[in-house]
């Protein structure tokens, strides 16, 4: 008996642990899924310029106040890409409606070992009718967006599955990795695919601690004048 | 005849044209609310860092795609200051809890040519029970977030209103010039008060076509790992 009720309380002890580490958050609580900007953790894309940050004033230094600059490319962490990316003449950043930016989004679950999203991956998932998709993939689960190292072989979503997502109309694609598009590809069709029917990019999402389901999406990107992409902070709400 | 109905014509025509000018958006419309990051219109506070944009590949240079490089202050355009900036040891931008970035906020119009924000301009307008409270001022009719010239004399919040603001638990404050403080205060009391009670700063929002009233607001800055501010998007929408 003794034995029994030593069994029974490991067991409740161990279902309060499973409970709490598997826990939803809150219905109001939005969860970031930006990457840090921070030089010690963040990937750059080959020929991309590098992220400084520094401290112009800060306490350490007798100063009363901490003042901060920073420099960056565009494609540093989380960011968006604008159709002028890829197209000559098409929209800058600043200039994306912000209808794309806010509203509901579907977190596709990718295969585990999926290197490349492509119609025949992306058919295995319920991604029809989705308005806004952001595929979580081993890029995720390798938590690259939080290495510096940058790693080639990251998984993309091939021209294929970017023409169906682009005849389906949706207003915004997202990946967890710094790029959409196959590494150096000397044929940048998903990006073409894409930004040519006007639908923005979001890259670098970090999407580790999310499960696939329907969500409240917001990002937003800064609004930097006539250019091609910017750095953007992005959140995820659970759906009631 | 013909006259009179010449003059009901003009009339009818300016009728439509004063009622396209002063429509409201859509429920659904969001506003932008940021400042653009351009070094031909963005105002800089004196001894932060210029903004620079480059074009590292560019369609004119005969590149394939556009890529862009950032440098610019943490100050730069609409922004968020965290307790960091004026608090040794208080919590950076990339910290500060989502919560208070998003959600309702009401837009005050202060009286069109008051120079500082104290308790007896606050006191003008129904501000209690607001959560989080933007100032229209003249910054933004006189257009300023979009004049490169640096203006010393713009509108602040002074230390009597923080301190309202502060004891009434709101969770966010904006106003709409580069600082929330009297220019180059030896005695930051208004940043302390605030900032010293966890509740973010929002400079640089652009609200010259914004009306007074209650909206949802996102204002989202970048997340800067450890750093004390950092440039924010921040848009706004009509509550139904």
């Amino acid at each position: 008996m003794k034995h029994r009720s030593a069994q029974l309380a490991a067991l409740m002890a161990a279902l309060v642990v499973s409970t709490l580490a598997g826990a939803e958050p809150h219905a109001g609580d939005w969860i970031d899924v930006s990457a840090p900007i921070d030089p010690k953790t963040a990937p750059v894309y080959p020929g991309n310029a590098p992220v400084k940050l520094d401290f112009m004033m800060h306490y350490e230094k007798g100063d009363k106040l901490a003042l901060s600059s920073y420099s960056l490319g565009a494609h540093t962490g989380t960011h968006v890409d604008a159709p002028l990316h890829f197209i000559k003449g098409g929209t800058p950043v600043d200039l994306v409606p912000l209808q794309h930016f806010v509203g509901p989004a579907r977190v596709i679950d990718c295969s585990p070992d999926a290197k490349v999203i492509d119609a025949a991956e992306l058919n295995k998932h319920d991604w029809k009718g989705a308005r806004r998709i952001l595929f979580r993939t081993r890029n995720s689960r390798n938590h690259w967006m939080t290495d510096p190292t940058f790693h080639e072989d990251f998984t993309y979503v091939a021209a294929d599955a970017a023409q169906l997502l682009a005849d389906a109309g949706v207003e915004l694609v997202g990946i967890d990795y710094l790029s959409i598009e196959k590494f150096h590809s000397p044929d940048p069709r998903t990006h073409l695919i894409l930004l040519g029917k006007g639908i923005p990019v979001v890259e670098g999402l970090q999407l580790a601690d999310v499960t696939a389901g329907d969500y409240d999406l917001i990002v937003l990107p800064l609004r930097v004048s006539g250019h091609e992409a910017a750095p953007a902070r992005a959140i995820l709400k659970h759906r009631p």
